[in-house]
């Protein structure tokens, strides 16, 4: 009877944690707060016993140098299934599991996506666990073998199925601006970050596939992918196909916020 | 680790039971079968199977007359959280719940609705369990104290967040045309053929919220609610606050139909 089951009546968060460390701790806290008021449930915890549950969890799981924690709230079990409800105790769940980073050699390869409708809701700042239509993006993905799928509404390119884009022009990066449309990525975040340390302008302004096609490189960012470049896009070279120099910074730079943040 | 808990990635029925016997029973069973379809999860069971299911549960109920079926099937438990999946054996949730119906005196007094943008994703002929933007338009409704929220999607009216919407201008019904932007409900068709047995015109073509507060008569339809006039949207009267007579009639034939094939 959880409405998480019944519903997908909840939010989530997964945090990176690298060797036993949380990178983006204080924005992922934020924007779970954020989420949680957004569909109005109360925050069972606070910060400080948040990031005492955290690190609890993530002691227990110290073989793994890489460790992805989920992290799902949800409105609770109701007596019966009924829309509206009144005042219930939320249901936490949380979990460790392993993640794997490529290696920036594996990287330089370069990976594939497609595009497809952006068929999501309208309020996809809410990191919700309604996901079906994600979900069914990521699947499609993986049946393509490619590594994402760019979601386009009304002719904008929005972000992908699990990871916001990033598109550099004439050493200028782009990005969909936040608002209703994208998640607002922590990992987004930090690359802006890595961009402007690296003296690389970013705008966040909206863009259309003729310019993402056109585009000198693009790339998908996510807590637990990292920094990804993309150099075919529905079977078309992105660039002849060649990884860009850009990304090759904000990679270096990542990794660098990496062990000094986390 | 049920996907239906960790992504709501599943889709759901409400059978509607009178004494003992379903109506709509096929087109539950096809629209269920659909859903599945659309969102590639097998069909764990055959007809004859879920008609012998559900019939059993009901056989548990007989103490009520009115039973809602409620029936979910999610895509199932995987190993790890992760949004793409291999082969799972879905999971199938069923409860009955005895339900009132209100009665035309009850129903003559009218009832009040609010309206909103429709910020749902563009596949809602799924009757999927991603059901956040649903209750939240739902609780919404219970915190104003009106039946429903009304939908407008770029200035069309679509639906409700748990009905389908009609209004009749002139002795014509109009309501939203089925595709991806409506549910197709089972007591939208019933209500559709009562019209077609009164001799009622009805179009199904799209209209906006301008012919929405013009209109003669508004009134919604689901499976539980059944078919309920709105008398009053957004706290502006429509026809000064007159219950309409074609609803009426809808009402009663649906009262009829209701013994007939129930």
């Amino acid at each position: 009877m959880d409405r998480g089951f019944l519903f997908g009546d909840g939010v989530y968060e997964v945090f990176p944690v690298y060797n036993g460390l949380i990178l983006g701790l204080e924005s992922h806290l934020k924007r779970l707060q954020k989420g949680l008021d957004a569909i109005n449930i109360v925050n069972p915890y606070d910060k400080k016993e948040w990031i005492s549950i955290i690190n609890k969890l993530i002691s227990y799981h110290q073989e793994n140098s890489k460790q992805a924690i989920y992290l799902q709230i949800s409105r609770g079990c109701d007596d019966d299934r009924k829309h509206t409800h009144d005042k219930l105790k939320p249901t936490v769940y949380i979990q460790s599991s392993p993640f794997k980073s490529p290696t920036k050699n594996d990287l330089l390869i370069g990976s594939d996506a497609i595009t497809r409708d952006d068929i999501r809701w309208s309020q996809c700042d809410t990191k919700a666990i309604s996901l079906l239509a994600n979900i069914m993006f990521a699947q499609e993905a993986k049946n393509h073998g490619v590594e994402e799928v760019i979601l386009i509404r009304d002719g904008i390119v929005t972000e992908c199925s699990s990871s916001n884009l990033f598109l550099v022009k004439n050493n200028c990066i782009y990005t969909h601006p936040k608002g209703p449309y994208i998640l607002p990525g922590i990992t987004r975040e930090i690359a802006i970050d890595c961009a402007k340390y690296c003296d690389i302008e970013v705008k966040e302004v909206t863009f259309n596939k003729d310019s993402l096609m056109d585009a000198d490189e693009v790339w998908i960012s996510s807590s637990t992918r990292e920094v990804v470049p993309i150099n075919r896009i529905d079977n078309s070279l992105i660039n002849n196909g060649k990884v860009g120099e850009i990304w090759s910074l904000i990679y270096d730079r990542y990794q660098a916020i990496k062990s000094i943040n986390a």
